[in-house]
């Protein structure tokens, strides 16, 4: 059985899902569509064509799974929704405060229409909660910890470029060592925002501009910085170029528990990742779950799921009695 | 709604579920079953009974899931599949090469008697597994490193205890740093068995012993440790009763895989634990699955399931709703 994966967007991560069906022979990539001239579009694939997203409206049976490759701000509230009453879909929507409702208007749809959304996979929602669910589980009486990077915060570089003067910026997450080393010792540190992450940017300024003064609004901007021990490095635009274009990212997440009746042992789980290329990671992630959205459907199970609601099982290419005898 | 939870069994593991079922307040241990005298057995939770084994022929209104707590070597072969023809059964049957087989034995039983078992729950079989099989989903061009230790190894305890002139014996599996540090650099290193772990071994030896001999036969003994760099301590009773009678373990489960149209970028997952006490949170993975295991049950999903099988989702506690707020 080959599944017909169709990609909605081209951006990094709808390359990197271009590059991951590559690598998985059960997919097949079946079009890309865009919101751009479908001309202006050069695939890395040979043989596969670019559509208008207007198309989408009168392809049902060309595909079995849509991955939306949109962002969280305003593609993907909408698109998940609209896609889902014509096609399995996989997102990767990563506002974590609005996925209770994104998924409660997505499952509307979805049962509607008898099809299968699985919503929010990625690492972070994703494979960084699945690693808190299950540990949660596992250790009732614990404390979770989650670090991210050492990784670029799109937020973040938004904010440090919206200050005059600022031509471009990059800003680093990177995890307190000392924190993770505290966190790993099983001594249950409270740890305060400023001892968890630490930021470090990376600025090109306009000519002539005031670096005291664009150092100073980092560094004390509310939300963003000011909580945080910030570093700000004003580098030449061609530095920029050469050493901040990598999308490399990661993260680490902890679950430190007690068990004995009287709570006198203690376990650590952790869980991290090391990713030269964050969207393409996250494309694998998509892409896995999206063999997993086509046997749902299969199995007519409607609806929205997320990576909770999935049976790993499902995820492999390996057959459940080949799957336990090579990996259980 | 509260799980009714019987044991059967009652060595370290059984004791590590009678305290995990104190930690998740929906459910309750209502007796232990055992082999031996029921009156022989004191058990640490007030107002629960000791039953005879063969007591289950008779109770099966009384229980909602029993958790098997026998070996793996001649117990759990026979058991998992007596009671699953009369309740919900969870095992960590643990010899990796019949899994297959204990699985179908299994699952015959459940289908006829419409019961559910979760068989080999644990961490290596259980969290160990999935940490391979979500990884391997997610990073198809990828290589598998698993490492165990700092802990006990009990066949290799056995066996240095078979030496004549030994008192008493335990060794230790410990994994080489120098290894772990090569996997994460993502060079997908070749490693052999001498490369990736060590093993160091406290003996105890009779009056008058030849510790010469002893050292050489443990360092030579085919399979279990010519193959490794072994160091041998001879130690007294009381420095060992004292220093050497925890039951610490852990371990290490890593993919390493690349991605990219060249496989130009490179990912390292990692997944690690690191315990107290072996018997107890191999227990509360018992406990997470048998609340999965009722659930799926009353779900009518009868037969025989692995970790593979089962969506996370199931063995919360908490509602899926109360999990997409706060886990995902």
């Amino acid at each position: 059985m080959i599944i017909r994966i169709g990609i909605v967007g081209y951006g990094n991560l709808a390359r990197g899902v271009e590059s991951s069906v590559n690598q998985n022979p059960d997919m097949k990539l079946c079009g890309v569509f865009t919101r751009r001239a479908p001309d202006s579009i050069k695939l890395k694939t040979d043989g596969v064509k670019v559509f208008s997203i207007d198309d989408l409206k009168t392809m049902q049976n060309d595909f079995d799974v849509l991955i939306l490759c949109g962002g969280s701000a305003t593609d993907l509230p909408e698109q998940t929704r609209e896609y889902v009453s014509m096609y399995n879909v996989i997102d990767s929507f990563d506002t974590h405060a609005k996925i209770p409702e994104h998924f409660e208007n997505v499952n509307e749809e979805a049962i509607k229409s008898s099809r299968v959304a699985i919503i929010s996979c990625g690492w972070d929602p994703g494979m960084f909660s699945l690693s808190r669910l299950y540990s949660n589980c596992i250790l009732p009486d614990g404390k979770d910890y989650t670090f991210w990077g050492k990784g670029v915060s799109q937020g973040h570089s938004d904010a440090i470029r919206r200050i005059p003067g600022v031509k471009n910026g990059k800003q680093y997450t990177i995890p307190i060592e000392s924190a993770l080393d505290a966190v790993r010792s099983g001594s249950n540190p409270e740890l305060t925002t400023r001892q968890k992450h630490k930021r470090e940017c990376y600025v090109v300024v306009e000519e002539g501009a005031d670096t005291d003064a664009i150092e100073k609004a980092i560094v004390t901007m509310p939300n963003y910085f000011s909580d945080y021990d910030t570093t700000v490095h004003f580098i030449s635009e061609d530095e920029f170029n050469l050493k901040h274009s990598g999308m490399a990212h990661g993260g680490f997440v902890f679950r430190s528990g007690k068990t004995g009746f009287n709570g006198e042992n203690n376990h650590i789980i952790e869980y991290s990742i090391k990713l030269d290329s964050n969207p393409e990671f996250t494309a694998n992630v998509l892409i896995a779950y999206a063999r997993a959205a086509y046997r749902l459907y299969l199995d007519k199970q409607y609806g929205c799921k997320t990576v909770f609601d999935v049976a790993p099982s499902l995820m492999s290419p390996l057959s459940p009695a080949d799957q336990r005898k090579t990996l259980l």
